[in-house]
């Protein structure tokens, strides 16, 4: 999710989906972030996405970005989509916004949080935006003051904090750096982000730890790529620690220009599956969230790449 | 796996793959038992594929059935595949028989190890081989009964055992009173099977320990279809009980003729990559098992269901 706001992004952008749970099973419940990047031009689309998005029962709905149009050219109708919502009470829609001039831009059309990125990896850093992470997470420090001052929640996101396409390895410690300096600058929530998926659940625990070393346990989430199928055993192994905050990508949509192969986050549906398994309650209806991604994927005219949205339709056809 | 080998299999056989593994890291170690079902004809491309598995490490590989050729026209070469190989002395290759025909057909090509199956759903079981459960495994005592006097392993897959496209649920208690009929007539290893790839990690843990209860750990094994993407989160919940053997099918081939929209076997390469992130030693090597999956699915003509086995040439390729 951080990297498509990155200068160079094309042809994904991120328009849906932060569920948050609402419900609860004993002291067990999950709250899923669920982002969705997208080729789609139509704002129309856009919007009936989060509408069924919402519908389905995500509490947390990742609407648009406020980037550059010059960079994102599909993001381009940001405030078409957000002036387009029927919004709900229970749901909060957020954006994410890359610097003071993107907040500007978004604070009139009234999202309930922000979000911001920076990478845990100084190569991904400097490949990308070409300034060391310390120097990128500075320049957020006047957003996350005008978003405070606008009573607004800041989110962030640490790309690269499981392994990085340049670099390789991408150490704990690495990790904790970052998660500090978003801390010094004033972040409300902490998200770790597998963004090439190459994270296994010891290494994802081991990250996670150093997050809550600084950031409580309701306000520490994972976003996981499925580039290698590791996805759901790390979301799995994130619960047993108490993280129940997740990210997730509606029909597993998305991916990362930045890194060859990768795919996108992990499919909503998929978490949802397991989570239902777990008898975690989400206050998510499945069977509402398999239509919205197979709604989108026939947008886009592309299977959806989340193994329960495929299986559930067929088994349904039996 | 196991139900690729009932009346009425057509298109789909089982090939290879049931790589054991070697090495240890501290007391955790796994065992990989990778099936792989494939519509290949050519005797040829079949040995050629258990030579890669081996090569890759794999120490245990399930090469072929003695099933009918009425059933499944693809194993009609049984024999042609048993006797190309290649043996290598630190490998044992196995073989599924559905009776004491097939054991008898088996026997003169050498296995290591025999398979046989049951179900745990009474539904799949009426449904499928039109008797009861307890019935279709009496009828395996005298094959393991004949295996044991040439010497052989038998291990067991319990299919269904998370769920039944006929019945749905299906019970820890349902599990255990299969892994008790199995246990009776003989069988040496208890494979629990995930037929349709329902399960999830808790429920999996649920029906593992009642296998527990009746094989050692060293004889308990995982077998998950990814048809929800739930496999490898059900492997990582059983390598937290100690379960450290599991099936798994190179480039995720595969699949059940009687439960649709069903997958095939988790991909091998994902599991493989996950056991790395571990720091478990499997003795395998994921370059060599990578470029197996390719092979196969090269002449097979579709792409591997395996994300890691797309993600880690995309990456080469950069």
């Amino acid at each position: 999710m951080p990297c498509t706001l990155l200068p160079g992004a094309n042809d994904t952008l991120l328009l849906a989906s932060i569920p948050t749970l609402s419900a609860q099973a004993g002291a067990a419940y999950a709250a899923l972030l669920a982002g969705i990047a997208i080729t789609l031009r139509a704002t129309a689309h856009k919007v009936e996405l989060v509408h069924r998005l919402q519908a389905a029962g995500l509490c947390e709905i990742e609407v648009t970005s406020f980037v550059s149009p010059k960079w994102v050219p599909q993001m381009a109708d940001n405030i078409g989509v957000m002036s387009g919502l029927r919004r709900q009470v229970n749901v909060r829609y957020g954006v994410l916004v890359p610097n003071v001039k993107g907040l500007e831009a978004a604070l009139p059309t009234g999202p309930d949080e922000v979000v911001v990125f920076g990478a845990a990896s100084e190569a991904f850093s400097q490949r990308n935006i070409n300034c060391s992470i310390a120097e990128s997470i500075e320049r957020f420090r006047p957003v996350v003051a005008a978003a405070h001052d606008a009573s607004l929640k800041v989110r962030c996101a640490i790309s690269c904090s499981l392994g990085c396409p340049y670099q390789g390895g991408v150490s704990a410690d690495e990790v904790e750096r970052v998660v500090m300096l978003m801390k010094d600058i004033g972040l409300d929530h902490c998200g770790v982000a597998d963004t090439i998926g190459v994270g296994t659940p010891k290494q994802v625990q081991a990250a996670m730890e150093r997050a809550l070393k600084h950031y409580p346990l309701h306000e520490v989430s994972g976003h996981f790529h499925d580039t290698y199928g590791q996805a759901l055993a790390n979301i799995y192994a994130c619960l047993e620690m108490g993280i129940h905050t997740f990210d997730a990508s509606i029909a597993g949509l998305g991916g990362c220009p930045y890194a060859k192969g990768a795919t996108g986050n992990v499919a909503t549906e998929d978490v949802v599956f397991m989570l239902d398994g777990l008898d975690i309650e989400t206050g998510i209806d499945l069977d509402t969230l398999v239509d919205a991604g197979a709604f989108i994927s026939e947008m886009l005219g592309r299977p959806p790449v989340s193994r329960a949205g495929k299986a559930l339709p067929a088994k349904r056809a039996t």
